[in-house]
């Protein structure tokens, strides 16, 4: 049994049928709880109902999802959330806008988690985190990706986490590791993907000729940047933008897409399906 | 007692308590109601309730109406609209962007409505009406506001419609005109309101050196440029732009906002209170 | 020798060297030529240089560009144009929002061209070629690709014209038909590229769950979909969208991507090279 | 006599005439001075011209300055910047979002400028500026404004400065105080003015309903709010925002819209008259 809270983020993934919002509606007004905001979607081709609630109320979280996991279909994918922190380990490796930004709301306590720590690959960034007292790590990045991984994983095993971020962390992990966080591993991918997966987007951008450069934020598969996205954002270029400039005015959407995509995830608004994701805000 | 319908939108507004979603869509689920889309809004400081539901299945308008009436709390306001097309007059001046992007969307059945006629107080915009077999009538313009108001009157008198769109018309309409026809008149103004309310906008933006330039589609009160704020958007605009680039700049944006303002008031989205709107999408 | 006019358009594309802004502007100076605006733009790693001038002042285009000659490095391309509207064909299967927005443009005389004629591969879109008096041709689109393009050609020859625009045309041209027309042809495609080049671009991105869609303008080229970008741009887009909600959506962008890119080739602003284009804006 | 520089800034502002653009590439060709860019703009109305060139070569600025004074029109303004860091205050009170990212470029050596110390009205970013190891300075700010200004007036006369950047700083300033540093304090508003000039903004535009809020980057003058405008953008809102989110969405693009307009004014391209700004970008 769980002790009895106040504020709740019920998180519903199911079969859809007819009558999902009176069922659920009800035994949410069952309860006396009060609907802060109540957000479904429901995709029609895939028969998938999706519904993130936000509910004010007293009532013990275990109760309610037993509850709940009676009246909705077999197989109901059911969570309820106490609004509080997750937890995250950001990887990175020289770049520092992604990580700064993180690191000062984590301060300012507007992250909507708590940093537990970073790894580097190299120690460009070891400095801002002591700054901001933040435990940083080196992986010895060395030519052995087996070894280098091996390294990261006892890294993190020493932590507590929900996510890793990868905050422009510029090595490829292999399906062994990625395997092992499903859907717990969020990067920033330096394009509007599909378009410029792979190394080198701006480059890419600037021999295409684009009149737009993007960033995407979305969850790390096997598919190397063919993951579900979960946020994505352009900004207007054009022919007088060198590669470099492309990369400095690059860094500022890949810092705001990231920091978006993470107040949703963390926020409990995004659902994975498909490979694709339904975020509701 | 009416016939039953297949699709209907059902658009309610009220004040807010516990359980609403749960009564609501517990009748529709009795009826046998498909949700297609159902969106909610609480506000909280006014305690009131909105809501808009896009159902599938066979019922009687009347009856689900009356139904809904029993259990929602007094005073509230119920609409259930079969699927329809609305009718709407458009009154213009001499620019012609907004409402030639109407009569073609019109013409190929994509406004969301039936354009009954054009009124104009020139004469400039005859011929593309007739283009489009849409009839146009002249409104004597004279220095007599009350006699050219009677003629408008008497003119939009044989139609039956449910907006009337003021697709750049430019001269001021008297309290008396616009309380006969509460919220059932929408404007496109040439800015950003509240920013640069009344005439020649684009000067008034000229001279303070905005770095953005926009418009405003709102529904008409008596004042002016005051009214409940449907849709607005921006463009960019910089010290290189004279007003009269503005003026051409700004087509373009007041023609797709007045578009994106129509399309949500057709579809039953909009809902006004307290001098602002509510839109549902 | 040629008329002296008032006001022109000068285009220059040529190798870069030191002070070549000063030979040109010392040369207008010379023949009391005002400077309306003058862009200039160079491309660093291809030693190009890119100007467009526009001028107001009394002299014959054909002197001017031959004094130009002489100051410019060899095998300059130099233009200079009368500020006077281009000629174009618009080749359109059933789709009408892109024509619509042309052939609207084109009545009230803020196109930046003439329309000579609209060729279809259906007849759909007769009509509305007919209520604005516009010359509608239809192409017989049998399976036989070679006898169809022979067809446009034949029709396309009985015009003068400077530039043909497809304007949701859903034929892939043959590389014949478009090696004879190179930087002369026009197209809108329905996606951001590179992302989603090809067929059913909304499909893919559905699939792909991307949370922008967007329309790209450029020029036709024999890599399908790979021509110079001339402008493009996107709008937001979610879960809740639908294949066809996307494509309904997409309509508006397309129509107004389309239109910039015309607006920017008709006023001599884009130039080409590398695949890509510099536009003077 | 000042050393010969390699790269250097050159921003000219005076009347205009046929031929200026002529005058200036010639006297740089004849130094053999290379433009890696060169931007100019006349204000027709006002017969100003405006020009920025970036230029690389070996030359005195003072030397180069005197030369172009000899050919510019009478009571031109001459700059020619060598390309260095600006140095800058900060002036907050309690909202850490724009002095943090201040801090960071600061830090990393991305701000085009060097923060040479922070003054607070309260002690809440103290020790975020210490963490970045930058002189904190609390200014009391009793009721009398006054004291407080001399307070600030001491504080800053110990520093060397180019600009007073007021990052969320929440007090007024008194005509004296701006008088004492034109157009050198530039402060970030949270609205796209002239919306919602003067206190709580968000609040203004929760009750307006508008659809959109936004920021704008201004130089400081005497009428509040109402300096020249450097740069503005604006985000989408809806009816969905409480104030208290708009205020939280809102520092995001506060925290954007400054960092550009900073970037721009270290970067000499922003040009002020009649209370505007030309930015030669």
């Amino acid at each position: 049994m769980t002790v009895p809270i106040n504020a709740m983020i019920i998180v519903i993934q199911c079969t859809d049928r007819v009558g999902l919002v009176a069922t659920i509606s009800s035994l949410l007004a069952k309860h006396q709880l009060n609907i802060i905001s109540m957000h479904e979607h429901v995709d029609n081709d895939a028969r998938l109902f999706f519904m993130r609630v936000d509910v004010e109320g007293t009532i013990d979280a275990f109760t309610l999802k037993n509850e709940l996991g009676k009246v909705l279909p077999d197989g109901a994918s059911i969570k309820t959330n106490p609004v509080a922190l997750k937890k995250i380990i950001v990887l990175v490796t020289k770049e520092y806008h992604c990580l700064a930004d993180i690191l000062v709301r984590n301060y300012f306590g507007t992250l909507g988690a708590q940093v537990q720590c970073v790894i580097g690959n190299h120690n460009t960034l070891q400095d801002i985190c002591k700054r901001f007292d933040i435990p940083f790590h080196l992986a010895e990045a060395g030519s052995d990706k087996n070894a280098f991984e091996q390294d990261v994983k006892s890294l993190i095993a020493q932590y507590d986490f929900d996510y890793l971020v990868l905050a422009k962390f510029m090595r490829i992990l292999s399906p062994g590791f990625v395997g092992s966080f499903p859907m717990q591993i969020i990067n920033i991918h330096h394009s509007f993907l599909p378009a410029f997966a792979g190394a080198n987007p701006y480059r890419q951008a600037h021999e295409r000729g684009v009149k737009l450069i993007g960033a995407t934020a979305h969850y790390v598969t096997n598919e190397l940047d063919e993951g579900p996205i979960i946020a994505q954002q352009i900004i207007p270029a054009n022919h007088s933008l060198t590669v470099k400039d492309m990369v400095k005015a690059g860094k500022e959407i890949e810092t705001a897409v990231l920091a978006k995509a993470l107040k949703l995830v963390f926020d409990d608004r995004v659902f994975v399906y498909k490979n694709k994701t339904v975020v509701l805000e």
